[in-house]
């Protein structure tokens, strides 16, 4: 029997790669998704084609979208700048400026639409409520209305052949639990990138997503990859 | 005071115009939102242009979204046919080829982005359950579910200080009632576009929404003035 098809959102940075790692172990088929949506750090895109190359996906999609035409985020924004910090203690509780407005709704909807041509009743998205909490879009009240919704539009859900599952395997985990999960898998986290402000390819190390990493890889007691000198 | 801001999916079609209309009667400010999404009948944007241009919207929007990655409909894919009836009592009741995976959700999600950044707190939408009961997107039961996660999706959702609204003034209308209505308001139907699978920019007169569209003229006794010739 074939493994079960399942849309992966993969960005290209350390939770949606752990994300597709697990995706496989669970025993799925895995179809990579990601998005050019007007980021300022698109150097993750090419660390999404070589997480998907190694893990050697079904296929990977890579969506053009372009959020900009909305603005309203330092991802998005050369007009707004993305916060740097000292230490990962630093980072804001409340809603940071690097949030895109409903980039996980528009994300889910593209999963959607191709889980529905492959067939697939499975979508993966590394979205987590801890490290993140400041994200609306993380949260398990948010996946679960979306999953509700997704359940009522499609052709599957009319005709009651499949009911869509979205999977959140990171929601509850710390950054240093998702490594160590990662890890016991073989995830290369060489391969990826996470910094949501890049100079000339390299992670700034003082962002939000640079700190948070950091400090997970601390806490777990092993070198982040990314950051050994190349050669 | 300033008049609410609203956005508004606009296709270019009769619906979407009408709904365009009366967002406009009810009192709001609207943003006109279009998409570029692999549709084979594209002139419908020329004609979503002339809309927003005669309803005078503070903004219109085309977002790219390129939805032939994922194919599985016969609007996004040339492979396959659109289907050609010759009777509006032949449209089939139950799910049909121009069924666009997960389109609504898509389209839906970018107007909620646009809405966050604009500070609205409304959306319209011209879906329609009973001419088109074969599309699940177009349901109530659906257009619920998708407010209710689009309140947890949010800034405004988490903080609480905006409810989103998803408007749907034609769910339950038929053809013609629409066309009465948008009539009553001044909508000029010559400058919008129906159907399907345009030839020469002209409709073909044998699709689904074509023949909708013509029996929804018919039954209200007023000629298309999309229909008339030119000059």
């Amino acid at each position: 029997m074939s493994k079960p098809k399942a849309v992966v959102l993969l960005s290209g940075g350390l939770d949606s790669t752990t994300v597709l790692a697990i995706a496989r172990a669970e025993g799925h088929d895995p179809y990579a998704l990601s998005f050019r949506y007007g980021q300022r750090h698109t150097v993750e895109l090419d660390a999404a084609a070589r997480v998907a190359a190694a893990a050697g996906v079904s296929a990977h999609v890579v969506a053009d979208i372009d959020l900009r035409a909305f603005g309203g985020s330092a991802l998005t924004d050369d007009s707004i700048a993305v916060p740097h910090h000292d230490s990962a203690d630093d980072v804001a509780a409340d809603i940071p400026v690097t949030y895109v407005p409903a980039r996980n709704t528009i994300f889910l909807s593209f999963a959607l639409a191709w889980a529905e041509t492959l067939g697939a009743a499975d979508v993966f998205i590394g979205v987590n409520a801890l490290d993140y909490s400041g994200y609306p879009d993380c949260r398990p009240e948010y996946i679960a209305a979306y999953e509700r919704m997704a359940n009522l539009a499609t052709r599957a859900g009319v005709e009651g052949t499949t009911r869509l599952r979205i999977h959140t395997p990171l929601i509850d985990l710390t950054k240093a639990q998702i490594i160590e999960r990662g890890l016991s898998l073989g995830v290369d986290y060489g391969l990826t990138h996470s910094c949501y402000d890049p100079v000339a390819e390299r992670a700034c190390g003082s962002c939000d997503s640079c700190l948070l990493r950091a400090r997970g890889f601390a806490e777990v007691g092993v070198t982040d990859p990314a950051l050994r000198p190349v050669g």
